[in-house]
């Protein structure tokens, strides 16, 4: 399975979009065709030795950088490795795509190039929260959507209802509304009327949760709209950056401290593994048609290993086709 | 000084409120009045050995409950413990009231019983943020209002940068405006409309800030509307939660594992102490005639000691009438 990497998206692209993609194809036995200028990937990749067979470089010459305004950029710039990504996937040469690089613009190429599915009104950005060992908590939307209308949640909702069957063989997975208390009349307009949108849906709606039913895992997905699901997210990454950092701070202060650390390293480091982002392997981009993966902006190679890893999953489940049937027009 | 506590309020009251109450008075010197049922209070106070002076007891025979719909419960029961606890602010025989109850109900009856200050729109609920050792960073609204206007938020942050001001003595507080993305441009319409007008405030704004930079204290006050901070707030305690969990469960899989963390717990039990909500004393109401603090409805008598210290507090440092000085008509 070929998986199209946007080789120039990211804060760390080139090199650990190239490296991530070495580690990909030598433990997941994924191919990955790497978007981008071909004289900076080829250089990039003659440092880590022999080249594999399964990587390949498609040249696309044009980059857009984090600060550009993505609808314009993406319709001007048509050789922008994005755009070429998405063309791949467009023509069935791919399987999906993975980017690191501006939100934003992955959303209007995927948009431009690959168009939604059916009837659907907006593409949602899905993120899975690692609430529990065994099961995360698909959030949705967390970003493609500052403002929402209440059919937008509705159909978030069955597009994360299917997707989490799908993914992780969950049936008639739980869909909560992500509200301010438990009661059906709480919340903003917004989430008053979603919430009566969802009462009728014939999904599996369990009611209102709240950001701690999230990190608890009560739910298979919660909905919500982009801006509220990007803040909640961001917020939860950065209490838990500032809950090991005051650790680290804490365990430093005194040499008996230091010690017993040494002996909790490895306990220590489970539960930070459990919660970095990289080991999740970025966000589906939901409603398009095509896989696409939009992967931290911080990503490092690990973490564009595990999104491509995910990607080759998300491609491999079927989603696209289900959406296809259960949203056609 | 006086402060009035709503003792009937919060999942564990009385015996909760009335233990933190002794507490307080012992270990601040302040004075509380107890408000609700005579009999009740009387029960629970002969449990904590001789009566201090500095306490007493206030009547008030009716409570609302967690599930009543707030204004409507304000209004009927005029006898309710937390409308008694506002009138005593409101005759001048208070400084404060403190209350665990029902946040919606606390809110209408300050409204009802206190009205608000000059030409405040909305009130808002501001909670602080233990963002690092020595400045938390002040939120709000964090839950007095699901649905807001741009000037309500411009608003927020002139109320929350004379409170920073007066209470930790810092001048020109920074403020931010929670959002999306540090550009201009982002965010939901009311994000980006409250932006021009805090551009515009003469306040000292910094512009957008993400979870993250709360996190790290990157501002002194950070302002959204009630639906977004409550989110967040509920958000960043869950995953502060799910963290301790883990690390607990991490810690007792193997026996030396439990050892290390023998010698390590007092440096453990600080990063908990420090992210803890108990030790932060609730969420100030801004807006409002008189100093009202709500305390988190799972509050322990830790909590609700650290509410009436910060009731005290807030009551001295003058905010409500500098608050009416600056919002006059």
């Amino acid at each position: 399975m070929l998986i199209a990497l946007d080789a120039m998206g990211g804060d760390h692209a080139p090199a650990e979009t190239v490296a991530g993609a070495v580690q990909a194809v030598r433990e997941f036995g994924l191919e990955v065709a790497l978007v981008g200028p071909p004289d900076v990937l080829e250089a990039e990749l003659a440092r880590h030795g022999p080249r594999p067979a399964a990587i390949r470089v498609v040249g696309a010459n044009e980059t857009i950088g984090m600060d550009e305004a993505p609808a314009q950029a993406v319709r001007q710039k048509r050789d922008a490795s994005i755009n070429a990504a998405m063309r791949l996937v467009k023509k069935g040469e791919a399987a999906a795509v993975v980017s690191a690089g501006n939100t934003g613009a992955v959303m209007a190429s995927a948009l431009f190039v690959l168009g939604r599915v059916g009837d659907i009104e907006r593409p949602a950005l899905g993120a899975l929260f690692p609430a529990t060992e065994r099961r995360g908590v698909l959030m949705l939307d967390v970003g493609a959507n500052a403002d929402c209308k209440p059919s937008y949640l509705a159909q978030f909702a069955r597009m994360g209802s299917l997707f989490v069957e799908r993914l992780f063989g969950v049936s008639e997975p739980c869909i909560g509304l992500l509200n301010i208390g438990e009661e059906e009349e709480k919340g903003n307009e917004l989430a008053q009327e979603a919430y009566r949108l969802l009462e009728r849906s014939g999904l599996n709606f369990v009611g209102n949760v709240e950001g701690k039913d999230i990190a608890t895992g009560q739910v298979d997905v919660a909905v919500m709209d982009g801006f509220t699901g990007n803040i909640a997210l961001k917020m939860g990454e950065g209490v838990a950056s500032l809950m090991l950092s005051e650790m680290r701070s804490a365990i430093s202060s005194r040499l008996r401290y230091r010690l017993a650390a040494l002996v909790l390293r490895p306990a220590l480091r489970a539960v930070r593994k459990r919660l970095d982002y990289a080991e999740y392997g970025g966000a589906p981009l939901l409603g398009v048609n095509g896989v696409v993966i939009i992967a931290h902006g911080r990503s490092d190679a690990t973490a564009v290993k595990n999104a491509l890893r995910a990607a080759g999953e998300v491609a491999a489940s079927g989603i696209v086709e289900a959406m296809a049937e259960a949203f056609k027009r």
